[in-house]
């Protein structure tokens, strides 16, 4: 264990969204450090959290079953922590724009309430957000930096950007010591396999698993960055024990930007089923919110923490594809 | 009349936020132009809305009392309209950091729902938005062009990229012809005089009138641009009728930068009560919000539009000083 990270060992810590893919993983890490962690978790049957993802450290973590738009608990949980890790969110482009109201309720208007509750009760706290890329929208140049300008096209995005920047005014203005990730495709074991409306990647694996072909629009060659969730992880902890990361945002990205139809083709020869990794049409719909190529730069995470992505694509892929060999029946339905 | 103009003969127009500053003297101007005008406006007592603001028009426009946060009455007050000038807001940003979740509310929330109302019940209406260049925060270079990042210092700034952003996905996504206007110092008769929350103009003018003496926090030589809000209606209406201005955000400047110990020299000036203008040590707590000098480029409008302001700071200035002697007893409490 490197020095900083033993700064876990016996703190407090709070996970929102701790059932849910990061989350439990992050809270399994944490309770490896010696963390007394605590998660909340609405567990909305749509969204990703799963009790299932904490079968390993059930009885070493503190479950608090409420939803952020509940301002009550929230303020009582966030008394005496050390550490929060909020991850709590709607995370899915499509469900945001079917229902703004919803995303805005969850990804806005909970975060100021989290934040007030931290600035009445809990101003010492140190808080890592987690944001996306989604929130640049269609790049205007690649690798996309952090000073890239956001210019977002879709509802989740506009609501990202508004819940970081709360964060990171709440540092500035309050002095709340609050950290920003923007978090590219994180994939891995844990992720949300009973709908396809958070990410194409669980499309892509589940559909691989099943024998089915995988479908990319245009010709596949649009790049994608991917951080499998290990590597996720330890990005949240090491901004977290970083006092020059307060008030600032950080890409997580990958190790290098892969075509859509490539990341198709491996997860077919990975899952071994037999489907096949074509490409089809834009339906008109989609292409309206399609962004192209992106991939995100993580240099100024690593020049502060020295943090980089450790796991490839092809090794990553195939931890999960054996996670959900053995354990999908906790994940289709 | 420019032939542009008379698009605004006969056409229906809603205009929320009518009863305050710049709603007022927008629905006046379209009154003239033959528009057929319906006023939505809150009357909340702390913000800008007053009868006498229309006191020329009454008979001539619909007044609808609502609150923009009521989404039944908004669905039913955008059907059938031509235009919608969407002037309505939480515009202090001293309250917006006291009560984000009011200030959110009323510039997210209300927002989405009246784009929803546009979308579900009158696809076609033109919407033109008033932002704020506020939402730049601390300039990173002069003048402020549109594409300068938005990093903003206050809960208003962050909610209104958020409202101005929604406006300008729902042109990309669903097809809305919104356009947004960032605003910078706005001034003119039927400004809000009852408290100062709402920027220092007011309270310079009040002041000034009051032969109170006009304090400038540091040495009262930070920049800032300020618009007549005749100017300011002409660009609302240049934009509405132009087709290649949808979806995207203009800056409405002023004629030249003037530094803020100089403004106060001619408050003093004109209204001729005896106050002096000072300048005074920064107190702490505005020192962390100040952004130094600020003020924007209108090249993209005039470009657009041919759009100048046409009134200079003095002789603006001189009406506006004019108006509250002759009126100022409706505007003081």
């Amino acid at each position: 264990m490197s020095a900083d990270l033993q700064r876990f060992s016996g703190a407090k810590v709070l996970v929102t969204g701790g059932l849910g893919f990061i989350g439990s993983h992050l809270a399994k890490r944490l309770v490896e450090l010696g963390a007394d962690v605590t998660i909340v978790d609405s567990l909305i049957p749509e969204y990703g959290g799963n009790l299932f993802n904490v079968r390993d450290i059930a009885d070493r973590v503190r479950i608090n079953l409420s939803d952020i738009r509940d301002p009550w608990s929230i303020r009582q949980l966030v008394r005496g922590q050390d550490f929060l890790f909020n991850l709590a969110g709607q995370v899915s482009h499509v469900d945001s724009m079917e229902d703004p109201q919803t995303d805005l309720e969850i990804n806005v208007k909970a975060q100021v309430d989290l934040l007030e509750a931290c600035r009445a009760g809990n101003p010492d706290i140190r808080i890592v957000y987690a944001a996306s890329r989604q929130q640049y929208g269609r790049p205007q140049f690649l690798p996309v930096t952090e000073d890239h300008p956001l210019v977002p096209v879709d509802v989740n995005g506009i609501n990202l950007i508004a819940g970081e920047s709360y964060h990171l005014l709440y540092h500035r203005v309050h002095g709340i010591r609050a950290t920003s990730l923007r978090l590219t495709n994180t994939y891995g074991p844990h992720l949300l396999m009973k709908h396809g409306r958070q990410g194409f990647i669980t499309v892509f694996i589940r559909r691989a698993l099943e024998g089915q072909d995988l479908q990319v629009f245009g010709d596949g060659s649009q790049l994608r960055d991917f951080t499998y969730v290990d590597d996720c992880v330890e990005a949240f902890l090491a901004v977290a024990v970083h006092d020059e990361a307060y008030g600032r945002a950080f890409n997580v990205g990958g190790q290098e930007p892969v075509s859509l139809l490539e990341v198709a083709r491996l997860c077919q020869e990975l899952a071994g089923a037999g489907g096949k990794a074509t490409t089809a049409p834009w339906p008109p719909e989609r292409e309206r919110i399609d962004i192209g190529s992106i991939y995100v730069s993580h240099e100024r995470l690593t020049r502060l923490t020295g943090w980089e992505p450790k796991v490839s694509l092809r090794e990553g892929l195939a931890r999960t594809f054996d996670f959900y060999r053995a354990h999908g029946e906790h994940y289709w339905t």
